[in-house]
């Protein structure tokens, strides 16, 4: 039994592999058959990546980012038994309206996806006249019922929370600007009702450690535990060839999630291997989900590689949040509350 | 009494010049005393501009930028008799949060000023970690209440409805980036409380007219009138020496405002005299509020020229809605519906 | 009789002033009464400037740019007595195309006018999926006759030499690229019958003389000489704060202007009056025109002011003509020929 | 027999490989053994790349362009038995003026080669004053003689049809600005001679596809088939970390090849292979040419690869016709015709 | 006799205007007849500003930036009884190198000019492949003797203390970029013979107050006093319309000049006049010099307007020390020694 | 022995490998086992790169980029019998300033070491309110004590020669911006105690060939030799995806290293391996030592490989000198002398 508590359902069947012999000093690690989703896996996808998977029965289910052969990207709809092989579903997921009646966004990137009490959340980057959040839900996987843009532009990298707290729905973003944004914090909105939004709160930044000191965005949903929300996060480095995109970790307080309690001044991962280095934007470990045990403490983590691939990486639960207390250093604008 | 009627209460002491002899095919003409706030108007202030006005009782109130010689701008409360001459304060307004405790932001500017109901709220442009909307609420002019940030960043220009619509109260604002931004269209948001917003949609952006080619941002409160919301609003032209600020206007659907039924092709009015051309920024004619009466249809429109001083001028309600109609041109993203 | 040769018909009613008393060193003075052309010229007119005139009979006829007050520049048409006050048609110029159907760019500004043989030519600046050489020509000023893309985008500023040199069409151009341009160079081409156009040359680039060392484009038609092509063309400067226009002149070999033989390293003109220096677009001197006179001698240099205004300027053929030489500055790519 | 039909002379010895067993889908496939030419292939020439090729006698013959090891790249000759092995000049092609003088650019790139009636044309990017199109004629591969400038800059990627169209030669070329260029479309223009251009129409730009969300230039010198023109190109997108740079396909109008009569929306050829996605640019596919045999439909296509390889991929007449078919999408700007 | 002590000879003749009636709140106050030097002073000169002054004998020299009428400037000498009305020499100074050969850098500008024990230092910006401090020295001002570059580029606004400190010579500049530099700070560098320098120091950056968010430059040279060393330095602020620069004060330690002791968080003049707001570059107030007497405490400041004219305004010396005591804001690398 | 005189102690261990067979044309070839050091070398220390060695007794000792697991780089001692193998103190070095207090920068990268007379110095980029040169010496490699800033900001790739000249140390620099500066020279300074520094000249900057077009910077410290000063340095090209960094070679006059007299077009080395176009910043080359032995002319290259790795390369005095002399191009402003 882990020292630190996941609060989630157990997953028994939780992808897994040991940590390798003889690496030390990492806090996670790679799964060796990595990657797990190559270059054209569906008919007219050329790439998938940047996707977010969900335990679902016994097996699992996820909404993935396809790149389609024109260059635009939907979401698609796979299933796996094991959560390393997937089948997809040949046709990108159909949105409805409220009423009913069709929709379908002009592209739709980067979903996540999360269960809050009995109701699937996809949450993932639209256009509204701009890079928005397009939100849906379902219960079934067959229906999907958008719910009308519940942010302005120009935001992405939206993440809710597995439960509502002090009892509204919370959600994570990082507002910034259109195109190649050089600059992004992640910040907190609460909602009684996923449709109308506000008490947004600043969460934490960028920072001056270099991995994360262009721009920082909400990765996968926040793991609850007994020492906080642990959060996986994107942070980026802007070289003279372009960004980098590591994977950093963070734990808020459970309570007011817009307090950072420890965040990890070390990136976790960081492109290293020839599928996170070389692709269609070269040098991306981008985190968008995992699938964690509460029994064992296990947790995997889905990250999109070099915006070309899915990767898998993996740690525990007691020596993640130790890895983070450890290396934790805060600043004022992670603390401070309600200043601006 | 006016052909198009304004559905407002009458204010018989609207500041007033009748139209010059000579001038034609100019649907607004300039006080020919502007500019009616000049330079180092209160100490330890050197500009007042882009502000805003309210007929309060038998005269008039308003909230005005000071940008204080530190170079910081903050919110002055100003009285005037005659909407003319104008007696600031010389203390910028201290705001209180939620709780009472005094709460003061690291600047403030472009504030408007909207009475709903029997609240007179104040709106403005703040730091949250970027530049965004600021809101407070008051009743006396004493005491300002903030309402903790509506909006996330990055957004400006935030005009509220005078009143709710469909239940909910109404608001503008212009999404953009951090900086001088190049782009930037109006939506509008509903909530139903002023605290939660949501149901966010795209009202109209930029158009192939020059003078509002690079960005476009709500001005004035809309005026309710039986044609729909008349909106004076601000296009910006970019051009190789800098911006040029002009004023626009349309008009839009009285049920739901995200409908423009007609926007005028032509500006109403760009910086032609010495207090718009020369200043602190050049060429910016920005407006921020009016006062309207809806017995004689007079309406004076209160802008920033120059981010130095405050300019005045003058329309008629019949005159403007049929200039607006004549000239009117609508583009697919004027008139489209929860398209996107 | 001047020293220095003009090659054209004389124009015994070429608008004059005299040099100023007490005005030394200057090549060039203005016209006291500048500006010629105010702000609202024509109904639905902002703005006149950037315009060209020749000779017409006993009076003038002039091309000029009319920015309406929707912000899109058009071509209209003007005529004059003395060349200083005119009188301009309210309509745009309507254009036909080879088949004699109506044709009308989406925008047009900067016009030239120039006459070779018994054929008035007008040249501009129109959007071809990008800025680039609009050209129609009249022998009546009633139709209007387009002649289509003669040349890629993109370009500005062309002019064309007032006869044919070795058989061939001349023309003057600066190929740059979309937008506010930071740099630009002028080059030559050659048609035999203004439709193809080919041997294209490179003339003059930008200098290290700081009032042309962004960019420069030809303003004038160059004025035949028995010392060469007299051309007034405007250099560029970059400030912090914009863009300097000046006026400068250089001497080009008669039978192959491609060779420069003369070139001013002093601008003759440069923003010093308040039409000049503030307007829609500040600091801008920009010559598109002369009326000349080759019995006397007399120069008219007509110019563009801040985008806002038409100024009016003088010369001596004699005069400028040394001023040139006395102070000309040669680089090599100035003078190579054909080397790339 | 093919469907559609090849207008040209066969080539029994194109080079082939037959489409892998499993690959579906593609369109195009590539050849096993690329790159066909590696790093340091000729004395002095670090990358050989973006080059073109044709049938000549019973052999092949090519135009490379070779990036020395001073970093300037010039144009070198290659001669091939089977057009996969290639035999290379050790010196750069040498260039005569009209005038039969020795004549070399200041860099020379990006060569096409296409045979018009007897006379085989070279078109390349160099130095006139900024990047522009040069070109020369041979009839024998011993003498090359420039013909000057036959366009302004700052314009790349000019490709010839392979025959006159109405008694005019046609030439497709990408004007843009100087550097790296960030928009581009495909113009066409019309010469009586090769010498004066005119008649310039715009063929289509960029499109909402991301891969060519950019922009996009011409690439293998148009295939004439019994649908129209053939015409393989490249589309950029724009990632935050550099432009990459795909194969398209299109079907002009055979007899007017300013209207698209079909432009696939999908890409047929992306990076995804080491020597694609790793080098001196890395991501890029540029076609330059193909060989194609009209008996069999068989195409081979020669694309730059990285900027460091010459890479091959192949394709069937019928297939490609009907894949650019099914998936054709087209915009007002593919279409319409001398409205600008 | 003044509260706070000038330490330095007494100038009975300082230029003197007293305060305006009814000016308040103003520390500083502008001469009434501004500017004081004009359009095209001298023959071959557009413009002359930001130039530097001392007392000389009963009366006062200069060294002054004299724009050129081909756009490059150089520093010509000038005269004057009064210190406002000057007689310029008509040839731009000559310098000499160590040899006594002829040397001239290629553009010269924004000169100061300060006396150390017997010698008088010229200190400008020039040239060195890249902007850079220039400086010579003289004693007659009839040879003036070049110190071969001092500093390497990128460097501007250099000003040199007017005696030594713990044995060196110590000078203040501003390191930044080549261009119109976005960015800057003020450091100090110490040298025991102005040949070699180092122990490099920072002073003071860029501040929160907008006027001065942009960089900051050293203006005219310290003023020794019983409080420390008096510096007018220029801050700048970033608008959409460029830049707008303004006058600052500062207090630094009097032994150790890299410890601020005192930072007045006001501007003490900012652009407010036409000849300010208006010309080659808008909105510049631009100090370079002052010319202070010790007896009465008069301080006059000399400062470039709008790149285009020389402006004058007055203090005194309790007065502006007071007012920067009272309005003092240091932030940590103000005041920070050696922690970088 | 060579013909070509290294003047330094022979170092008889020199790491080395012939030449590859069937390798021509190339003057310098890597080592097979390339990289020499690997990822996540040391404990919290993901890459090392851009280093520096030194033969030091019987063994080898250097001074190493260590990029930090949170993304900031420090330096860190090595040791190594080969100079292939090293073995890294885990800690990074820790400096005192001159009163022998601790003092560490707030990161450090790209550190040089060169012994003069008895003692070693380490030269590096630190943070100096901008990047700017860190420097410290030490005699035993276990005190290193602080020299403070020798040289204002904003500079990097300091490299000092390893005797003094004329009585003075004389270094290397590349002063140029913060960030990812797109431009910059090679500058050299001289001083008389490594505490002051002056008479700056200018060495070499940029040129046409295209590797070394947008920027150099100088690499391992000078060999001296009987040809002169050798100098292997770094030239970059900008692509549109980004930076390339190559190696070239230049000799400087003995004298006087202000005069280049021989500067080789082409580069020496550019990358082509796997671990030099992949990893953190893709395609470097970046030269930092040699090792290198004056009794059989070997020497040994030590240059960073993608900002990830160390790599090593070899050639011989005689070959690298004779190259270096057969393609030799100079420019005016590699050899002018004190013009500027």
């Amino acid at each position: 039994m882990s020292k630190v508590r996941i609060i989630s359902e157990p997953v028994a069947n939780v992808p897994w592999q040991e940590r390798p012999e003889g690496l030390k000093d990492a806090p996670v690690w790679r799964y060796t058959e990595n990657p797990i989703i190559g270059r054209n896996p569906i008919k007219g996808v050329a790439r998938i990546f940047n996707s977010a998977v969900l335990p679902y029965g016994d097996s699992f289910i996820g909404v993935f980012r396809g790149e389609q052969v024109n260059g635009i990207p939907y979401i698609y709809l796979g299933r796996s038994k094991d959560a390393i092989h997937w089948d997809f579903e040949e046709n990108k997921i159909q949105f409805v309206n409220e009423n009913g009646e069709e929709y379908q966004p002009q592209y739709a990137y980067d979903p996540r996806l999360v269960k809050v009490e009995d109701t699937y959340y996809i949450i993932w980057c639209q256009d509204f006249y701009g890079a928005a959040i397009g939100m849906a839900k379902t219960q079934d996987f067959k229906t999907f019922t958008r719910i009308e843009n519940p942010f302005l532009p120009f935001n992405r990298n939206a993440v809710l929370f597995p439960r509502k707290i002090n009892g509204n729905y919370m959600l994570l973003s990082r507002p910034s600007d259109s195109g190649h944004t050089p600059f992004g914090d992640i910040f907190v909105s609460e909602s009684p009702d996923m449709v109308y939004w506000g008490k947004h709160r600043h969460v934490m930044g960028k920072s001056s450690e270099w991995w994360q000191s262009l721009k920082i965005g909400g990765g996968a949903a926040p793991i609850e535990t007994s020492e906080g929300w642990l959060l996986f996060y994107h942070g980026v480095s802007g070289t003279c060839n372009g960004y980098v995109y590591s994977i950093g970790g963070a734990i808020l307080d459970i309570d007011n999630p817009s307090i950072v309690k420890y965040r990890c001044e070390n990136f976790l991962l960081t492109p290293e291997e020839w599928y996170e280095e070389r692709g269609f934007v070269a040098n991306v470990c981008f985190p968008c989900a995992t699938i964690h045990d509460s029994e064992s403490g296990k947790i995997a983590i889905y990250y999109g590689a070099a915006d070309s691939y899915v990767g898998l990486a993996f740690t525990e639960i007691d020596e993640i949040v130790d890895y983070i207390k450890d290396h934790s250093v805060l600043t004022q604008t992670d603390t401070e509350l309600g200043m601006r």
